[in-house]
């Protein structure tokens, strides 16, 4: 089935969706389906982590043609020593070298938590962590994302849980290159969350955009993830949304599910741009 | 073991932390225990749950001479028809009747949602509701605490998702019967929990308080949290502030979990007391 016809230019699939496919086979079915984009996770590129390497991938996406919205993810800043936050830097660096390598726009920040600090002050090492990476994404000309993650992650992966902090880090930084990944898996619930995607816009920070959808019985914190269409989410009244307040950037596919994976994915991958289509604005 | 004389007089446990005992075992238990109050959830007096019915729980509680915060749980009110609505809010008068029965201080609203509908829709259907009970709240003398859920129960739980929704439905019912019950558990995460905590004291709308924790790791939404000293909330710390700022209601401990309730329950009791002081501050 050829369907690239069908799909918006704009469209993007993070590689963890189809996380059994490795990094070839992501690039040659979505080329062959005519994704337009894929947001790169490291895993496919660290050798560490049974990726490619760096030169491998970065030739392997520029041949595929695909636009590389982002690559995922950098952050973890916080640490309970001033080594442990020196590395988290050191390594975004390296990260925004990776990114540039591969074309990418942003790498998107999870910014981390350290369990039993206190939030308010993880949330200051995380704005210390990416002010000292502003001359490097200017160097490299890569954007730094912020991610809000959902509360429910607040132990030990994000102390910046709504739009709202996001806003502030921003903020406070006042750099063209920091900006915000706007996921409504995170912030769906959020009273905010219209307001807050309308200033970030105004404020020239909506980087990314996330979709997906929130399974209302969720087994899992982390893996249960629903295809738009699965849950909850009005994800076509937000995709609307980002289309009206003038953001441009990729509509960024990803799910993590271990149903889905243990599925065939090159019918997961139909299903997946069938339920894009199904959940795409008219305007 | 009686360790009656180090627990302070409002100290209260919910019934469902105990989840394995009947009416009758957690009133014994307690007692024996020391514990001066109970938080009673409404699976032990509803018959149609397996309860005794509400005329021997009334009796039972009366005579353990403990102390009842909380009847707990009403709400639920929002629906997609006008009948299901007016069900929720007779339900809830109801409720009302079974708090002052059981002389229970207040009825703990978990305030509900409907999956797909949206969430401002809810919250005004919350808002609604409440303000249908407030004459039987009046004639009764029982208060209404809303209970802001963690944003992870969004979906079909509760709509209300912070101390500040809460607020603002009490701010607009203006109502001396419509408070909080603040849980450690849904707010910990919050950067506007402190303030939001100092604001309702201010208002006299805090009404309840519940203690437990949030393990780093959790493995299902529902019922896996842990007890004080488990996770990564600064227990001790909520519990100073609420003192601070002039609370004098129950800390009352709520704990749902599967792993604890596979426990010998008599030595649950005694390690739950241990927690509670190991997190009491001196204040």
């Amino acid at each position: 089935m050829n369907i690239s016809s069908r799909i918006p230019p704009k469209i993007a699939i993070h590689s963890f969706t189809n996380k059994p496919w490795n990094l070839a086979e992501c690039l040659d079915r979505y080329q062959k389906a005519g994704v337009p984009g894929i947001s790169v996770w490291r895993n496919l590129i660290d050798p560490a982590e049974g990726g490619v390497g760096l030169e491998e991938a970065a030739k392997r996406i520029h041949d595929s043609g695909l636009s590389v919205p982002a690559l995922v993810r950098g952050g973890f800043f916080p640490g309970t020593t001033a080594e442990a936050r020196q590395n988290a830097i050191d390594l975004n660096r390296q990260y925004l070298d990776e990114a540039r390598a591969i074309g990418a726009e942003m790498v998107v920040l999870v910014v981390g938590a350290v369990p039993g600090q206190a939030l308010a002050e993880s949330r200051k090492q995380v704005c210390d962590g990416i002010a000292a990476l502003l001359p490097h994404a200017d160097a490299t000309g890569v954007k730094l994302a912020i991610e809000p993650l959902h509360p429910m992650y607040a132990a030990d992966k994000s102390c910046v849980n709504r739009m709202a902090e996001a806003r502030e880090i921003c903020e406070a930084l006042g750099h063209a290159k920091v900006g915000i990944a706007a996921d409504v898996y995170h912030i769906w619930w959020d009273p905010d969350v219209e307001a807050e995607l309308r200033l970030s816009a105004k404020q020239n920070t909506l980087f990314g955009f996330h979709i997906c959808d929130w399974r209302v019985q969720t087994r899992h914190l982390l893996t249960d993830r629903g295809l738009m269409g699965d849950g909850c989410i009005d994800v076509s009244g937000f995709r609307r949304l980002v289309n009206e307040i003038g953001f441009e950037g990729f509509h960024e596919i990803e799910v993590f599910s271990e149903d889905y994976w243990a599925r065939d994915q090159d019918e997961y991958l139909a299903l997946i741009l069938e339920r894009e289509e199904a959940c795409r604005p008219a305007n």
